[in-house]
């Protein structure tokens, strides 16, 4: 970034945030497209969140190299430099909840053509708004450096995790009703778990929330709700 | 950390580069351990895979903290700079291996009891190796600082993924030929897919090396070889 030799150091800050803020709207608005062309079954709107992550990355790189370009001239102290780690974490957390809509994309254009139950895809669009709600709330919480809120955020994830399980049992059920629609069930199985790593990804954020404001880092595990990997069978909820 | 107030910026990095040894140790270990307990069908091993990670995670916050503290301290100029950039990089990386590695035990656990398809967990073992392989070489050219062994990684990969997506086909005709077996399945698919995962976090630390030797961001896209999120049946290895 020559164009930056001569800023100063809050003018670094600036931009660093104005393009954080910038990944934050293109992965929400990537995150609810790629549900809306499930729903819609809508392969064109799947192709333009496809095609929008090549933005997401750019931004990730260009943010990364300013910050450590930043940190490396402004040698900055406890607080500054804080915001600067912060930022670099920030935006590969980001960075990542694109890749994961993408990929879901790529299973909506997949299944495209195939029967999904509709009660499924229900249960997946329920567990994205929440996942957006979250994703909303921690971007805010971390414009305001509001660490009740992003803890607030932080605790709220147990939800999706518990959301998640009831949809990975269903879909076994689904898939043993009638081996026809193992395929799509195997791909919106996916979808789903795509949607909850987003979800831990949002908790990331969060927990970067806290650092930035308190500067001490979350330690405690965070509550898990999802228990799908022990799931032994989908009549077995105990498991 | 208060112990290394009074220490040189060389023993802070010293200190750093064992850390990541270490943790680097300990999640080659949970990822050989995970096979072994699906290949043995071992739940005592995959439970000791599971409370290793907390060891992991721990490893992680240290380095991370360290590394904050170094540079808040020693206002390290740019070589230094990148290095200890590079260590927190690492470092996230590995314990994203040890988790995987650790998700992959809790669904050994689950299907331990069931039938499992001995060709598929023989491919799943089959990629494990490549993916062993992978991590123990990225390890090494950080510690040597090899850029082109890192290069070398991160061209492999690409292998992993053609054949993730070869299991991913089978898993799907296996289930649809017999709904019983959907469950374990279901479980392998995600194993499969962790072990994949854990592929593109050692492609991760070979950009970090590559980042470390030379400075310069590896900003193409990588050769993806895993296009399972496409693929729209079994029977269509052209999609």
């Amino acid at each position: 970034m020559p164009e930056h030799i001569v800023s100063s150091f809050d003018e670094d800050l600036d931009e660093l945030r104005t393009r954080i803020v910038e990944m934050g709207g293109v992965s929400e608005k990537m995150l609810a497209d790629s549900t809306l062309a499930l729903v819609k079954r809508d392969s064109a709107l799947a192709q333009s969140v496809i095609a929008a992550d090549a933005r997401l990355d750019g931004l990730q790189r260009d943010i990364e190299e300013l910050a450590v370009l930043t940190i490396a001239r402004r040698q900055p102290m406890a607080v500054d430099l804080r915001e600067l780690i912060s930022v670099i974490r920030v935006a590969a957390d980001l960075e990542r909840i694109g890749d994961l809509a993408k990929n879901t994309s790529k299973r909506v254009v997949a299944i495209s053509g195939e029967t999904q139950p509709q009660k499924l895809v229900i249960g997946v669009q329920h567990m994205s708004d929440l996942v957006q709600a979250q994703l909303k709330d921690v971007l805010d919480a971390y414009v305001q450096r509001d660490d009740a809120q992003a803890l607030d955020v932080w605790q709220r994830d147990d939800r999706i995790d518990a959301l998640y399980t009831s949809i990975f049992r269903e879909l076994l059920t689904y898939m043993m009703e009638d081996p026809r629609n193992i395929t799509s069930c195997t791909h919106l199985l996916f979808l789903a778990k795509n949607i909850e790593r987003i979800g831990d990804h949002t908790t990331n954020i969060a927990e970067t929330v806290h650092y930035l404001a308190t500067g001490v880092t979350l330690s405690v595990d965070r509550p898990k709700g999802d228990t799908s990997s022990f799931t032994k069978a989908p009549a077995d909820p105990s498991s």
